[in-house]
């Protein structure tokens, strides 16, 4: 390509770009967030970038509550009720009435409530099924929540799962799957996977780890039984913020959590030698909430004021849609491991390439920050609240600047720091 | 008694308390802590002071690390090795040599994978000892963990429990026992316990929820084999701050951690759909962890340093033993529930009264602050680093004048507010 039409359809991008931003400017929240000069920041999907009201609100927590008013604050500003408070604010990202969600532990301690309880609830039953490419956590936690319980996971493909659900019939106690699978970025039909185990009498437990925030998920609508998902993530409540955990409202009465701790307890202070739990999704408590850490992740969830999820979900797909097509249109030909199709793709895009640590090196070292997952995936994650159409369009020159000029191959972005 | 010989036993009492603080001030380190003007502090045994240092620290976390440097701070900053590195902290205040404590979850959670873990040890054995006056969440998820793994939970008082364990002998599979009592503050012969649990081949697991920070409790030495204990409490580490867990290094080869998140992982991202456990006490951890959380427990473990546990434990006993005698001079005439040997109390002191829930709101109205245990317990925590003998001698004043005023029979000292 000559310089003059390389810089026409550079132009051309950049015009694209701006009308894109312009069209998807209701789920712009960019003004709420601290974004670092000089950064494109593309991993949003492992830690999301911190928002502005932050900082403050965790100072005043500090100094006031915690400082001034001491324990007295579990009760003067409802400290106590934050897990619940929090969670009915998530929950009505996810398409869940309130009353379901309580913001809580890890999503690895929530996973083991899920299995723990449900295992409970089909005592008859002998099988769970999960993705063999879930992330790690929730095949590791499955595996020993099942083996406490006597159950028998089974690894079985998303797509295979309609089918094999059918065959197990009345032997299925579980289906446990991803909503987005967190190396690809695909999507799966969870409310399909969930219809075909309500069918069998069997529950079904959703992974929104990878969608809580960007993905329009309908908990509710779809059926779903449970669901986890972490915080920290899309929903940018600040590293290692609490996960939350959903039970649908059916479900409270027989929800028996095998982390039984004094917060899920319907009377704690009555200091009962029994454990009553409580009535509601209370019961999914365990021990006492990192508060700061908790009240961070709620006034992270204020960024969401104002914009539907809809909005949220439009945006999302017109950046991951217009990356590609700016993949395409700068001849970057990496094989793209995300779906091309709207419905069945997260918020990310992932990318294939043998030298794939190095390129994630490469595209740091200009400032493009995004991920790599073994064997070979360039993970980047587009949080539609502060990463613009500019923004992909950066990442995407950026990119095919570092695979031509094979930049990628100097010895500084060579090994694999994190994996010892 | 007149008033002449009642302002001259004030002055002799406060004339006790400046010289008791001098001899302590070894382990005075109040001008490192937020204290509110005209508050007497002594529920830090529920909810520790904010030391100086914390809302700059992690002001500094959010501002910086996750602001600035974003996810990369994981690694940059070791967010990573976050839990051991405070959990060696920890453990140098317990008598734990390193590598043997990590600081993650709650003691709730944490609870959970000691019994867990602890009954896959002993499969053969059938019987867990636990004392009906434990805190409740203590019995809530030690009941559920049985459950599980088809154990009986026997309740047997700390005072009975060597001799229950000598005629269980092969069937008991752990004893659990906390090392102060939360209502009443008494102390208990945890080594003495656990040498009789080894004797039968059993494991011993210690709560030190009311103990770490203040008492010089000796894990290694007194041969706890499991350990668990709360951040926010002595510690200081802040409104939920993590809780810890301790496994003594023989038995980290076969500890499962029954919730076996990713982050106990021995490479956790290789991504592995396997669970291969880290080789040491980072089996213990589960899922990602509150980092504001987790770095304020951090700093504000600095109080402590440059002060030996001995130190400090010599002041707390100081000032819990002139509390009482301070009641006993000026005439308040409640029970003590806390035993008056040095040996058997730990950091607080506990009265009862009838009406103790009334009094500890009067009392909170004068601006001492303590609180109320089910059914009748009056609790106040000398925090050692922060509380003076001063401040003793306030708190039996205000007592003592709440008490002969019947102030505390007010209305707007009635009811039960967090008993729901």
């Amino acid at each position: 390509m000559d310089p003059s039409s390389t810089a026409s359809l550079t132009g051309r991008l950049a015009a694209r770009a701006r009308e894109l931003d312009e069209r998807h400017a209701a789920a712009d929240r960019s003004s709420a967030f601290v974004l670092p000069d000089g950064v494109v920041y593309l991993d949003g999907n492992s830690l999301g970038a911190l928002p502005k009201v932050v900082p403050d609100v965790v100072a005043d927590v500090m100094s006031q509550q915690w400082g001034q008013r001491l324990v007295r604050s579990w009760n003067e500003v409802d400290w106590w009720g934050a897990p619940e408070r929090v969670g009915d604010r998530i929950g009505a990202l996810l398409g869940a009435a309130p009353g379901q969600v309580v913001a809580t532990d890890s999503t690895s301690v929530n996973l083991f409530k899920v299995f723990g309880a449900a295992s409970k609830m089909h005592p008859w039953r002998s099988r769970v099924l999960t993705d063999p490419d879930s992330f790690p956590t929730d095949l590791y936690v499955l595996e020993s929540a099942a083996r406490l319980s006597g159950l028998t996971v089974e690894l079985v493909h998303p797509a295979d799962a309609p089918a094999r659900i059918a065959r197990l019939g009345k032997k299925l106690a579980l289906v446990a799957y991803s909503d987005v699978d967190y190396r690809t970025g695909e999507r799966w039909d969870l409310p399909e996977i969930t219809h075909e185990a309500h069918r069998v009498g069997a529950f079904a437990c959703w992974d929104l780890c990878h969608s809580a925030g960007v993905v329009d998920v309908e908990l509710d609508l779809g059926g779903a039984d449970f669901a986890v998902g972490c915080g920290y993530k899309y929903l940018n409540g600040g590293p290692g913020a609490p996960a939350f955990i959903y039970v649908r409202t059916e479900h409270q009465g027989t929800f028996e959590n095998p982390v039984a701790g004094w917060h899920g307890h319907a009377r704690p202070f009555s200091m009962s030698r029994r454990y009553h739990p409580a009535a509601g999704i209370g019961r999914a408590r365990s021990g006492t909430p990192p508060m700061l850490s908790l009240l961070a992740l709620e006034a992270a969830l204020t960024a969401y004021d104002g914009v539907s999820m809809r909005a949220v979900r439009a945006r999302s797909l017109s950046l991951t849609g217009f990356f590609v097509h700016c993949l395409g249109e700068l001849g970057v030909g990496l094989v793209v491991a995300t779906p091309v199709e709207d419905a069945r793709r997260g918020s990310q895009v992932s990318l294939r390439h043998p030298a794939g640590y190095a390129v994630v090196q490469a595209l740091a070292a200009r400032g493009v920050v995004g991920d790599f997952r073994e064997p070979d995936i360039i993970r980047l994650g587009f949080a539609p609240l502060y990463v613009s159409h500019a923004d992909a369009l950066a990442a995407a020159e950026h990119l095919g600047e570092v695979l031509a000029s094979n930049e990628y191959e100097r010895p500084e972005f060579a090994g694999r720091a994190v994996v010892t």
